[in-house]
Formats: structure tokens, C-alpha cells, sequence
């Protein structure tokens, strides 16, 4: 059926927007979270505009074929995993961007990379904030759908604070415009903020309206290393209830060592974490924050601890947390986590996780965006080893149920994708889950979003 | 019917909590909207626990009764207005919070007042920044399902940006836990989100978990004058472009009179706009700042500039602006307005309404958070003179036909209520409206939640 069906949507479409060929199809099965469980698409459909989109998804909706909706595919959890038959409905060719410096905002197509982004608004003297580590490589509508965070989320909050708008295409085809260029706006329900952190399961976002700063302030740097996590982790608390770094970041031997071992930047291969914090506060304040910072580090016990408010080498350390991942993937493949706790809990997280990796016979990294709670339990298996991956399954389980037996989350900023499904509920109860399932319900009657996906 | 069930009702809650005495149900009949239009309700409700409010919200489901949410009656849309034999829920004895230093966030019921709520984290040395010129009289739960913002928001966001987490019962007597004391949490969808904003549409928030900062440090205040309001205006866009200001207020001729006949400190009666703008950067950035506006102004033809970084000072402008709708209000009834329009078309907007106010006869003073392009354009009127009156509600709606001609909000923080109600399709369109309803559907399919509101 689908197959012949498929025909009439390409003739619908401009030649090449809808492609079958099996090895492109293949490169669309999986996202970063390289889900073994993916389905083969029926085709990947690739739209430059709205109506397009449109067209895809009427067709999808009279045809009853499910819909991934696809950004750059660097996601984490499996949001973006094919499914058997479906369509891949990829943004990556819609790039377009519009800055307006006067009402510093922008309208931006969803395939742009987080980094053009950045770059385009940097072109008008304007600042976008959220960063995530990935954003050389992810799509700001994937940054959208995920509600992504980053490194100076801790000061400047996370992708939801700067969307005041957007164009969504429901499940049907309908094209919605929510919200746009007011900085204020309370007309009729918060829905813009319903489709941010959405994961592609309640509608296909095709244009955002972006709300920009002027350019962030250079920062000061601290870098402190400690003999103990508990040291590094009361040291978080004791910041953030004082003051506001514009990062706040957590390291730990493990990634210390894997970043070390490809860097050889003469990071302290014998610490048990290491901390990175910055603060942007214009002027001597942010050299008096630095100092701050400091001092609770070194009352907190740092074996050393190092400030600068030299922008490059301050960069240095932030680029040496940014490629934690990358470098502890080099000790073999990932589970990757994204618990979060209330802060307190952090300590109590990260001892509970290295006690969840001597259980389990396994190396697991712990990194964490710290101001937050947020943080990125790393396990290292290999997946030639069947018991090995058995072991890490387990352990990527008994993380999430420990982080929410700590009143944490399950996912700080990753989403729930495919991947960490089968523990929402354990977070949210059965009340919010029912109130998930009536929204989608509402928006997506037939399940043509993303099935499999969060709900 | 709805009587004698009503003692059933009564039967089921403590002493006290079900009112029916008809002097006291006058007394909740309007908000501060006080439209003619309300209705006389069959009770007022006063819980003090989520239990009792899923006891009433079970027994008006089963009984098809409207409940109106009420938090301390400040509104000005009519958002709170009672509705013939429906209920009117007060959360006034809900009054409990609980701060947590150490994660930054105070749990809280909804009938706190929102200058009770800045108190209690102040002393625990902590901001909760959202602060409408109501503070001292509106509820954090009437602040939290009308998004409510306010002076320091255009640098420090709206309420929304510092809701955690919360607990809200439904139409059908059910309570949901959402979110929670978790700086960042992406699992499922943005329910909490969803719900700020929502004016008692979708259910009864009972509780918040709130995220605070540490305190505001002391701002630099600059109070410029000017001729002309497109004078002001404009600096208004060149401010905004370069720096973030923690406030940047307007006041037109009419209130800056209006004010000086009760405050009598010496404003310039002869001025056709007031800027009070301030940063509160922390040390010299501050300064730098103020004297950074007090040039655009100077530039833009301020008559004159005054810049002070004397707390004390600077506080007495903030107090002339806050007290701008009172002093107005002084003049005869008003009929308030809240529309906002992208930040270049405020001078349009200012502009419009004075043509607007000279076409329909009326005293029409503007007031505004301009730096967010959020104004208040305050229409007196005497309820007394019919045709005044008449002329009045045509210049009401005029005023919003205006603000969504420039791309414009006709609500950027008091949400739409029942006032607003008609003018709600105009602004978003078909595709949003259904999407505003099928929302509501899901969650409240009886339609027992504030009826005749928003949607
Ligand atoms: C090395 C590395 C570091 C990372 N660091 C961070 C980090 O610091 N912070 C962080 O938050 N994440 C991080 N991530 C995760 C990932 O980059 C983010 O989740 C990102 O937002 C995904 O964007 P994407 O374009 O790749 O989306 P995809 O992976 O393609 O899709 C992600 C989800 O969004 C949906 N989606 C995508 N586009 C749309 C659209 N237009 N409309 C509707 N739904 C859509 C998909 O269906 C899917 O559910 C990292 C990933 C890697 C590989
Ligand atoms: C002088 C003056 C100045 C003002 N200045 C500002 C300002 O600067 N910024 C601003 O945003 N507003 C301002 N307002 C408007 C008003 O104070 C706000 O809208 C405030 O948030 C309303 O709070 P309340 O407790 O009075 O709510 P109410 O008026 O009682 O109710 C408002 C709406 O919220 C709903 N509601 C209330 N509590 C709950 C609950 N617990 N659960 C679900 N729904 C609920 C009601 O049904 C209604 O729809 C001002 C008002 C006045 C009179």
C-alpha cells in the first residue's frame, strides 16, 4: 500500500525532495543515540518550506504513515530513530535566516545549525545564548523540539527562554503561527511553549522566532581541582546560592584523563574532579565573582586552583569540558545520560553512579553542567561484548531510577526519545502521564508524530 | 438543582469553607476589570489544601456546575469575574511557603501575595524577581495563570521563567504534580509551561515550586523628560540594542500629571513623555550604563536627564511610575488596556492612540514597559455618562484592532479574560484558535473551568 502510495506524495513534491534510494535511507536509520532497535524508513523526505511540510504530513495523516521529523540527528535519545515504513522528515535543507537588529529577534528556518545561528545574529552585533556542546553540528529546530541547554544555561537559561515564537505543522498539515516578534505576550494559551521540548511528537517545527541579547560580556575563569567529588560538589552550592556564574562545570577523573589523553593540555591526571566556572558580569565584577569563586574552591579543599580573565585561555578549558564526550568515546561506545537532581543531591548522585559502576564492572564518566544539577553519566561498552553491553543496559536503568529516587529527572536536557521511554513514568506518576497522553491525544489523534517517541 | 446539591458539597468540606451568605458573594462577583457583565455566583469556596480543591472541582463535574479560580481579585480582564450559579474558588486561605536556601526555590500555595512570597525568600537572602505594580495586592497564583510580569522583567523575564514546577487539579477533580525543584527538566512534555498563563482555563494550581536568585544588586535609575514621545521612543530601540537595563519605563503627559497632583515631587508638568530607566549591573558596569542611557536620551533631545545611583532616589521615580495607574485612575473610571507591539512600532502605537483618544473624545494616557514593547494605555471614562462610556469601549477595541495592525499583542501580561475575549481570534488567527481549543478540550471537556474566559 504505502509503497504505491508513496508515488503520489513525490508527485506532489518537488523532484528530489523525496528520496528512496536504500543507502540514503540507511544514513537516516539512527541519531547519535545509534538505536540497534531502528526501523527502516519508507523514504526520507527532505522540504525546503512550509508547504511542503504540509504536504508531507496530509499525505501522512490519509495514508496513516508514521512521521519522524528529523533535524541534524545528533540527538541522544533516540527521538530521531527511524521506524519500520515511516517517513524521515528531515529540516536539513531548510536554512534560512532573517535578523532584525532593531527588535533583536530572528526568524530562522529549522535546519540552520546552532552555530550559523550564532554566527548570523554575531554578524548584527547580537548574541543567541543557548549552547549546547553539539552546536557545531545540531539544528536549532532540533535544539527546539529537544528544549536544549548548554554550558551558560546556569546564568542565562535554556532554549524555551528564547523562542517567542513560531510557525508548527500539526499532524494533519494545518500550519499554526504562534506567538512572534513581542517580547510579551499572554494572548490565549502558553502554546509556543508546549511545542519547545516536544521531541517531533505533537507537531513538525518550520520556522522559529528567536529572541536575541546584546553580545555576552568576556569572562573570567576559574579552573579548580579536587581530591574528592563531595569537595567539588559542596562547592556548587555554596556559589549558586551567592552569586550568578555565567558556567558552572564538573568534570571527573575519567573525562580529566580521556581529555588529557588526547589533548595534552597538562590537566592533573590525579584529581578526582575538576571544576570549570566562569563568570561574564561586566567589569571588576566579574573578576570579583572570579575571586569568589576561588576562595569557596580553596575552602572547599582544592588541590589547585587557577583564574584567568584572559578570554583565550579561558577558552581553553571550556573547549576541554566541551569535548569530554568525544574524548571518552574514544575509550569505546557510550550509554549516555542525562540525569538532573536539585543540587544538594549532586554529591549523592555522582558517589551513587560509581558505586552503580563497581556493581556493574564498568567505566562511567561522570561530567555535569553543575550549576544545573544537570549532569552526563558516561558508560563506556563495548558492544562486542554481549554480557559487557547486558551490564551497561542495567546500569543505564539504575541510573535514571536513582537520580529520580534522589528527586531528580531522567533527562535534563537530552529528551526522553526512544531511549529513556520506559522510565518516564516512573518519574512523572500516573497523573501526569495521563495528561501527556491527552495532550498528544488532542494534537495527534491518529499517532502519526513520531510514534514510539516519549508517549 | 445546583442548590440542594450544593449542600452536598458543603457536607464534604470543612466548616466554613462553602460561603452562600449574599453579601459575600456580591463581594466576589467582580476583579479589578469590574465588568458590568458579571454574574451572581452560587457559592464561594475557600480551601486551604489540593484535597479540598479536588473535592469542589469533583463535585462541580459531577454536577456540571462553572468554578471560577480566584486568586486576590486584582485582575484587569475580567479573567476572575463570577459567572450565575457557578462557583467562585478562592485560594485566599492558601497562604503556606517553604523556603530552600540551598536549591534556590521556595514551594508555595497560590493565595501568598506576591510582595508576601519577595519577603519570605529575602530573608534567606533571596529574589524572587517578577514584580507587577500590583506586588502588594495580587496573588502568586493569580501571577502564575496570567504570566504576569512587570518593571524588572524586561531584563529578568516573567513569571513563567521562574516556575519549577507546580501542583494543579483539574476540571475532573484530579491532581497533577508537574516539574519540581529541578533547574532543568525535559521529561516529557512542558505541561508546567503550558499551564502559566492559562487563567484558570485548564485547573487549579494549589502549588508552585519556584526558582529564586540571589538578591538584585543596587541599580543606577536615569529619568529623562522629552517634547515628543517618538523622542523617547527611539531611544527606547537604541537602549535595547546595546545594553539589557533592568527596567525602562514610559509615562506620557497625562500620567506624569496626574501623578504630580498626588505626589507632588516636582515632575515636568510640561513634558510629553517621561523615561525612568535603570541598570543594575554590579559596580561601575552600572554606572557606565546610566551613563550610557542618560547620552541616548541627551542625544535623542531630552529636555532634561537626571541620573542617580542613590537607591532611595532612584526608588521614588520607580514609586512615581508604579503609582501611575492609581493616579489615573483618580480621574475617572478606566478601562485599561495591556497591548504590546514590537519594540519600532511603540512611537506608531503611542501615536495611534492619541488619534484614537482626540477621534473618540476621551482622556487616553499611555503608560508602558517600553522596553518590551508592553504598554498600558489607560482610557478614562465616567460610567455615569452613557455616550461617554460608549465612545470609551469603541476606543477599547480600537486600541487592539490598532496594536495587532503593527504586529502587535492585544495582551502582553493581564491576560485575556473576558474583556479581551473578542478580540482573541483577530490576533491569532483560525489555526491557533483551534489549537487554543482543542487543548482545552482534553483537559476540561465539560467545560467546567472558567467558563466564558480566553476561549
Ligand atoms: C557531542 C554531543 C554533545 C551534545 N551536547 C549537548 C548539550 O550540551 N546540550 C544539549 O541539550 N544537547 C546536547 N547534545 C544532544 C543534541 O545535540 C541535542 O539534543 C540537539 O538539540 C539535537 O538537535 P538535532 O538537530 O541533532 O536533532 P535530532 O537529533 O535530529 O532530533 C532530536 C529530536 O527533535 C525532533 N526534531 C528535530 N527537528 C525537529 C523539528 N523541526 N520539528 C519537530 N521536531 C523536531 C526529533 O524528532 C527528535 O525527537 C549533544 C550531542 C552530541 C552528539
Ligand atoms: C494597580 C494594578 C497594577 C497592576 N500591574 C500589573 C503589572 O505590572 N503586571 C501584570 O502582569 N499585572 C498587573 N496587574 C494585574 C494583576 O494584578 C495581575 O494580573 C495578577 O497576576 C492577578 O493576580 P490575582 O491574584 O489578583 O488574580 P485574579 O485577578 O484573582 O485572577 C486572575 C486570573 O487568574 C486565574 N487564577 C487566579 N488564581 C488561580 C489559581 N490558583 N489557579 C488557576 N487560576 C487562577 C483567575 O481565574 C483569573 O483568570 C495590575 C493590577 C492592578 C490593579
Amino acid at each position: 500500500m504505502a509503497v504505491s502510495a508513496l508515488a503520489g506524495l513525490a508527485a506532489q513534491l518537488p523532484d528530489g525532495v523525496v528520496v528512496t534510494d536504500p543507502d540514503i535511507l540507511a544514513s537516516y536509520r539512527h541519531d547519535r543515540a545509534a538505536d540497534p532497535a531502528a526501523g527502516m524508513p519508507l523514504a526520507v523526505v527532505r522540504p525546503t518550506r512550509t508547504e511542503e511540510v504540509q504536504t508531507v504530513l496530509r499525505w501522512a495523516s490519509a495514508n496513516r504513515v508514521a512521521v519522524v521529523p528529523r533535524g541534524a540527528g545528533t540527538g541522544l535519545s533516540g527521538g530521531a530513530t527511524a521506524v519500520d515504513g515511516g517517513i524521515v522528515l528531515s529540516t536539513e535543507k531548510m536554512r534560512d535566516i532573517t535578523v532584525d537588529p532593531v527588535t533583536r529577534t530572528a526568524v530562522v528556518q529549522p535546519g540552520l545549525l546552532n552555530a550559523e545561528v550564532k554566527k548570523a545574529v554575531a554578524e548584527h552585533g547580537l548574541w543567541y545564548p543557548p549552547d549546547p556542546s553539539s552546536d557545531e553540528i545540531c539544528s536549532i529546530g532540533g535544539n527546539i523540539a529537544t528544549n536544549a541547554g548548554g554550558l551558560c544555561c546556569v546564568k542565562y537559561g535554556v532554549t524555551t527562554d528564547y523562542v517567542l515564537g513560531m510557525q508548527v505543522v500539526l499532524a494533519d498539515g494545518t500550519a499554526v503561527r504562534l506567538g512572534g516578534p513581542r517580547l510579551k505576550d499572554v494572548a490565549g494559551l502558553s502554546l509556543t511553549k508546549l511545542f519547545v521540548g516536544s521531541e517531533g511528537t505533537l507537531g513538525v517545527v518550520t520556522e522559529v522566532t528567536l529572541r536575541l541579547l546584546p553580545p555576552q560580556p568576556s569572562a573570567c575563569t576559574v579552573v579548580a581541582t579536587f581530591d574528592s567529588v563531595e569537595a567539588a560538589a559542596g562547592a556548587v552550592v555554596t556559589i549558586t546560592g551567592r552569586i550568578r556564574p555565567s558556567m558552572l562545570e564538573f568534570m571527573d577523573a575519567v573525562s580529566i584523563n580521556a581529555v588529557e589523553d588526547k589533548l595534552r593540555m597538562g590537566l592533573d591526571r590525579s584529581a578526582a574532579a575538576m571544576m570549570v566556572a566562569a563568570s561574564d558580569d561586566r567589569g571588576p565584577a566579574g573578576a570579583e565573582d572570579a575571586e569568589y569563586m576561588a576562595r569557596v574552591f580553596t575552602e572547599a579543599g582544592a588541590k589547585e586552583c587557577f583564574s584567568t580573565s584572559d578570554p583565550a585561555e579561558g577558552e581553553a578549558f571550556v573547549a576541554a569540558r566541551r569535548f569530554a564526550i568525544p574524548a571518552v568515546e574514544a575509550k569505546g561506545s557510550l550509554l549516555l545520560e542525562d540525569v538532573g537532581v536539585p543540587l544538594p543531591a549532586l554529591a549523592e548522585l555522582v558517589g551513587g553512579v560509581a558505586k552503580i559502576a563497581a556493581d556493574r564492572d564498568l567505566v562511567i564518566s561522570v561530567i555535569a553542567h553543575a550549576g544545573d544539577g544537570n549532569t552526563h553519566p558516561l558508560i563506556v561498552f563495548d558492544p562486542a561484548d554481549a554480557a559487557m553491553t547486558e551490564r551497561a543496559e542495567k546500569a543505564f536503568g539504575e541510573i535514571m531510577d536513582l537520580a529520580v529516587s534522589l528527586g531528580g529527572t531522567i533527562t535534563g536536557e537530552h529528551g526522553v526519545g526512544r531511549l529513556k521511554k520506559p522510565w518516564l513514568a516512573g518519574q512523572l506518576g500516573p497523573e501526569a502521564m495521563e495528561l501527556n497522553r491527552r495532550i498528544k491525544a488532542a494534537l495527534d489523534p491518529d499517532g502519526i508524530l513520531n510514534p514510539g517517541a516519549v508517549i
